[in-house]
């Protein structure tokens, strides 16, 4: 009997390059070796008798890919914790395992959370701006030079209250902050998970919000943390940044299309909030030097590196070499999505 | 009885103008209202004849000055923490007291320390410049793309351990860091306030360290907190970033030649260390636009806004005008240098 084909659509790092060699007696592995994306075509040509497929999240799993890859098809590993790229669908009706990576990457998309906080708060974009333009040298100290609002005392509201908005919120403890509040697609009903057992400790107040209204208008600090869907897609827009507070400001960790950009962009040039932290954005990475968001000097924008630690990354292509694995063998995956 | 003469070289804010305000039946003040610094000339010039001055940071306070005014200068009062623009023994000598306002900022600084932290460790500006520059569409996503160390698990190593790196460490706390060490002019021997109550809780181990070889070493991320004095400036030079870990960043809140620059860069540069975040350099505010920092990708530099915040600039200068009038009425001043 031919030995199982796996396809793994990048090359990958240290553990999880070394356990998916060990597995060469046993699996026929056609690999895409270079930091790079692979070709689709390279993809298709090669999905062809395929097992199991390893892909990343630049690569569309679809009906095409699906479909070339043939009946034998058993179970697709994802590196990554989103899986929009991913059309369920297409598996579900064909009995094929979807496995993915969504808990190891909490710690690092929490710390740059908190990263982007301070950065909206404190100007850090306009701060480093100023000095590699060499204007450092021209500006006459002030008493309110370059300030932004403190985060101690804060309330700071969540759109979305999963285990990423509490690992961020564990983080934020230590700031002094006054009160927490988060919106669900259950307005006003407390969560279930209690992932850091911060509810229960009860340090300071953390209350659902009744209304979108509410988590506009009482925090100083938003943070958009929730998963995109029909009705999440542009839930910030314009009358959402017209309830904030003008010394507000508000990070997006989660997907771009949650924030309206045209409405943030308005939003910050008419001083409605004053600032904004963006791990992600609407029709990213297709975002050229002259795109509006990066004329407002109140924005930091970063290019989704919101797991990009090297700890993260390293699980992350482990978790997704067990997952396939496990896949091909009809075992446990450390995380399945159920289809 | 002529009313004694008070001189303010800059516009206040909010509450500390009304407090000045308040005494014009009183005082006689004459004040510089504008946000840009005084000239020297009006200072010297109207000093004459004043019984207490209100200084910026950037006012020198001197013989000049001190002359200029009179025997009849009682006080200065001095909008900062720092006071190395102060020339102590010419207001010793004629018991002139100065007052300061050290302990408001803490939680500026401390916020930025943590901000400064995670942007040397997640190549922040580096990933902003990368966004801004238009690079993001061509930037392919593979596992390590912009990726970091992270700052769970790690050793934070402080040089100088009072009120801000302290309130620095509680900040951490939620991060999930394994230990804190710390060197003083005392290595190896503990300090004696725990301003927070941060080595009593003991959460985790929190020691003096015995060298500065030791801190190098074991430290994933060092912390500069410490005074500027003959035996701190350059401590942290060629040998101390040669003694680092690979994966270590540094972050000076404290002043800038601390930190030999020419070494910073040369280990940036040789990839001695992982990357660096600056709110202080050596010859501030004069860095150029072609400063051989600005050149280090992995290297954060902001233009020495750790205190600028709302909330702390209001309550400096509150806490200056109160120390001003302390000086005068010869009462308690909220903080007074020992002269």
């Amino acid at each position: 009997m031919a030995k199982p084909k796996v396809v793994v659509t990048r090359q990958l790092i240290d553990e999880a390059q070394t356990i998916l060699d060990g597995k060469k007696e046993d699996l026929e592995i056609v690999q895409w070796s270079s930091e790079k994306p692979c070709p689709r075509s390279w993809l298709l040509e090669n999905a062809q008798g395929a097992t199991g497929i390893l892909v990343m999240l630049s690569d569309q799993v679809n009906e095409e890919l699906v479909q070339a890859a043939g009946h034998q098809l058993k179970a697709i590993a994802s590196f990554s914790v989103g899986t929009d790229h991913v059309d369920r669908e297409a598996l579900k009706k064909r009995n094929i395992r979807l496995g993915y990576t969504p808990t190891c990457l909490t710690d690092a998309v929490a710390d740059l959370t908190v990263m982007l906080i301070l950065m909206a708060q404190r100007r850090g974009g306009e701060a480093i701006s100023k000095v590699t333009k060499g204007e450092w040298p021209q500006m006459p100290w002030h008493p309110l030079l370059m300030t932004g609002p403190q985060i101690r005392g804060a309330t700071v509201g969540f759109l979305g209250f999963g285990r990423i908005a509490q690992a961020s919120l564990v983080r934020l403890m230590g700031f002094g902050i006054k009160k927490a509040i988060y919106l669900t697609s259950k307005p006003g009903k407390s969560v279930k998970e209690d992932h850091f057992g911060l509810l229960k400790e009860g340090k300071i107040p953390i209350e659902p919000a009744q209304s979108a209204d509410q988590l506009a208008s009482e925090s100083d600090v938003v943070v958009v943390g929730c998963a995109l869907t029909p009705s999440t897609k542009h839930m910030i827009s314009t009358d959402f940044f017209s309830k904030m507070k003008k010394l507000a400001v508000i990070v997006n960790i989660a997907r771009g299309p949650v924030i309206d950009t045209d409405a943030l962009v308005k939003a910050l040039d008419e001083q409605q909030i004053f600032g904004a932290g963006l791990d992600v954005i609407e029709n990213e990475p297709n975002i050229q030097a002259d795109h509006p968001i990066l004329k407002q000097e109140r924005c930091v924008l970063v290019p989704h590196i919101g797991s990009a630690t090297i700890e993260t990354r390293e699980q992350m292509a482990t978790e997704s070499v067990k997952n396939l694995l496990a896949g091909i063998e009809g075992s446990e995956m450390v995380n399945e999505v159920e289809l």
